[in-house]
C-alpha cells in the first residue's frame, strides 16, 4: 500500500463551477496505484467541491442561480460583513455543499458515472487561486 | 490491506428515501476485510446518499417534503428544462445532500450510531436503476 | 499500514458550531501514523460535521442563524414532531450538511487550509452529548 500527495491550483474568475476532472485524470494515469482511494480536499471555506452532470452548461448556470437566490449577498442578513458582501454568503454555500469528495479507484480509473464530473464550486465574486488537496492511497 | 469492489442496483419507484444498509451489511459479511474503509459513491447526478433516522418513517417524508419546498418543480426557474420539470430540482437536490458517504468498518461492523441507516435519495419522478459503487480498503 | 479506532465525546449546550479541531489534533499526535486518511464520523443524525472558518465567530452565529431561517422550528410543517419542534428541523440541517469528514494526513498534519477548522453542527436545543468516530488508517 503507497500514498502519494499532490495539490491541484485552479484559478477562479468569480462564481461558478470548473470542472477540474481532466486535470485529476491526468494527475492519476501518471501514478503507479491502480486501486485505492483518492481523497480531494478543498483548502478554502469560500469554495466547495461537488460532483455534478457534465453535460449542458445550463444546469451549472441553474446550479449556481440556485444557490445565489437561496443565500442572498444581502449584508442586512449577517453579522459577518467586513469581508464583502459576498464572503458569508460563501461560507455558508460552502456548509450546505461540501469541502471534500472520497473516490475510489479502480484498474487506474475514477468510478464515476457517465454523466458525473468534478467541480469546484467558486463563491466568491473576485478572482481566487485555489487549492485542493489530492491524496491517493492504495497499490 | 486488501481492496474489493462492489455494486449494489437499487430500484426507485419515485422521489424518497431508500434504506440500503441491509444490503451493505449483507455483502459487507461475506468479505474477508475486518476492520477498514467502506467508501460508497452513487454513480449518478439526480439521486444522492445520505445517513439519517431510521425509526420513524415520517423523518424519511418530512425529508422529502422538505426539498421538495426548497427546490420547487418551476421550469421558469431554470434553464435547463428538456429533461422534464423535475431534473434540474434533482441535480440541485443531489448538490445540497451528497453523492459519496465514506464510512469506518470495525470488527465487521459499520460505525454507525444506533439511530443511523444508509439511504439513497431518489430525487426523479420516474422509476429508476441506481447503481452505488462499494469500495472496501483494509484487512 | 496500520488502523487505529478513536471517540470522541463532545458535550453540546444548544445549537451552534463547536470547534473540535483542537481534539483530533491532540489524538493525533500521539499516535505513530503519519500519512494516511483521517475518517471522522458523527454517530447521530440531528447533529452534523463541517469544516469551516476558523478565525471570526460572527461566522459560526451567521451560519446558525442561517440553518435556523431555512428550516424553522414550526411543528405545521412536519409529521415527526413527537420529539420536539427541534428534533424534525435537526434531521433535515443534518443532511444539509454532512455527518462524516474524510481528510488526509500527512507528516502528522490534518490537510486543512490556514483558515479550516473542524466543527461539529448541533442542531437540538438541549444539552447533548455527542460522539464522533474517529478512523485513521495509514503508515
Amino acid at each position: 500500500m503507497e500514498q502519494i500527495f499532490h495539490e491541484i491550483k485552479i484559478k477562479t474568475q468569480g462564481q461558478g463551477l470548473y470542472n477540474f476532472t481532466d486535470q485529476a485524470i491526468s494527475w492519476l494515469n501518471k501514478q503507479k496505484i491502480s486501486n485505492g482511494i483518492l481523497n480531494i480536499n478543498i483548502l478554502h471555506t469560500s469554495a466547495s467541491l461537488v460532483t455534478q452532470e457534465n453535460a449542458d452548461p445550463d444546469v451549472l448556470d441553474d446550479l449556481k442561480n440556485f444557490f445565489e437566490r437561496l443565500v442572498p449577498m444581502n449584508n442586512k442578513l449577517y453579522k459577518h460583513t467586513t469581508e464583502g458582501k459576498d464572503d458569508m454568503p460563501a461560507h455558508i454555500k460552502s456548509a450546505l455543499t461540501s469541502s471534500q469528495i472520497t473516490l475510489s479507484i479502480k484498474n487506474k480509473k475514477i468510478m464515476l458515472g457517465t454523466w458525473q464530473a468534478l467541480y469546484l464550486f467558486e463563491h466568491r465574486l473576485e478572482k481566487h487561486t485555489r487549492l485542493l488537496s489530492l491524496h491517493l492511497i492504495g497499490n
